[in-house]
């Protein structure tokens, strides 16, 4: 069974695919430049994906969630340490962040099973 | 001189002060919530500071991303450390951040100011 | 048949108690301040309702109007109030607020339904 | 000594009176659309200022948070409920809706204050 | 089979039914401000159709993608402008956009598609 | 005296050239690109200048305002067809895009006073 997250991914690789194929110069350099945000820096790249999931929670952007969630458990981040900076994302941007609680928590779950089942 | 620091911080303080005069339970069980969002947890306080700044930075709040770049000076994080984390805001929020990032820029020049004239 | 308000209740219900589980201090103490803002205070708990109704249309999040409404139509709002209240939204947040008049529309349709079908 | 209030009484009333002589026939329309909002229909003109105030506050308007508290104070909401409404908005929308808060505070304070100075 | 966005056709128009059969006077008088605002005038409506386009994009709302891209493409815009436009709403609204750019990538493929079809 | 736009100016391009200074790379590549997106490509840079003010006007960003129009007028739009763009972005947006209506009618009335000064 295909879970949310792996449609996701496969949906989001095939349309950054599609996006890379169409080739626009400003677009290209703008993922390049999403991309370096995130990487070694004054700040460590393990931060700057928990900057970047509460970014996502306060815009209230699931997909964004998902993206920095998966880096996030990549990263080493625990769960409590993400329920931790979704309590921030939800004091700062309020009860209409809940339904992304919601969702992240789910995400979360889903990738520690994902995690347990491949191990 | 007075510095816009310095503005900011009388205005937050006697309309904070206003407010718990005004007694709302509600309304200062949030402010008492806000406070303990940024306290020890399974986060120390000095990284929750700058997820506060970054939050407050894309969702374009001046007075916010003066309130956390006050905290996270006098937490400890230096200049390249607060840019690094302003730089994963403009990348997330984009350019209509960077009227912000100007904003920001200023005050973490006027914070070390300050740290230097009172040294 | 599961209308999708049914799904929305049981999703809701299942990760808040996810939620609940997982105990953090501040996620907690959020919640219950979120449903003690609506609860009888200097205003009414229906006139609140439509309060939290209008603020989630203007921020655009179908979750929060779809909760706000199942709350509106138990304090006793009619149909004709509720596109009153939707209209001042509409007005406020323009027209990017059309897709979720759309489906505040055919909740409020939903919720009849269920009333009608329950009697 | 001129306070706020007139001074954004006076650019607001300048301004719109700009906006009517250019004569945008789509422009003028909205604005009449917008006073016509409020008006008497299904729910009343005052129940309908305090939805503007909700709504003007989570999307952090502070123009249009005095606006909408000019009208609310004339439609003969007392203090204590204004308190409750904005409590409900500060849930919503978070601690970003702080500096709003402060902002609307000391808003219906100058309006009390003219009233009384009036009296 | 049915596309998205047949079944996106579908319901906007279902339910933009529903709306003008409850038959509001601020809600009706508003879908037809905003009609109108798409209209010949000192601009001309394909350069309207394509502010629309990334007003939608900036706002993040992909109903409002979509309607703007079929009004975009029926104008007769081709397929690197819209792009480029697109390029323009990710620079200003971040990569919070990048989501919304795969959705407006694949809906401008399917409307293509359509085109080829029909043809 | 100096205006308005002068002291933005001034103030802009004072803080520009220190975030330089700061020589972030990826601020600095993010400046980059956004100069980029306005230029010629498969739309022109003044098609390009009204996408971002409509853009900034809906994000109710008065500084991006004041950046675009002093673009568009140099680029050639005319004060029927600024108004043009803006009613789209007041139908998109709402009311609470109004202030930044005011805000817009007088920047472009400065910008055309400074047009005939400097003639």
């Amino acid at each position: 069974m295909t879970s949310r997250l792996d449609e996701y991914r496969t949906y989001r690789s095939q349309m950054n695919e599609r996006i890379f194929q169409i080739d626009h110069r400003g677009v290209k350099r703008f993922f390049n430049l999403d991309t370096a945000a995130y990487q070694d820096g004054a700040l460590d790249p393990k931060t700057k994906e928990l900057l970047g999931l509460v970014a996502s929670a306060v815009l209230r952007c699931n997909d964004c969630i998902d993206y920095h969630l998966i880096q996030c458990v990549d990263a080493g981040w625990d769960d409590a340490e993400l329920y931790d900076a979704l309590n921030v994302a939800l004091i700062v941007g309020g009860s209409i962040v809940i339904p992304h609680l919601r969702h992240a928590v789910e995400t979360i779950d889903l990738l520690r099973k994902e995690a347990n089942d491949g191990s």
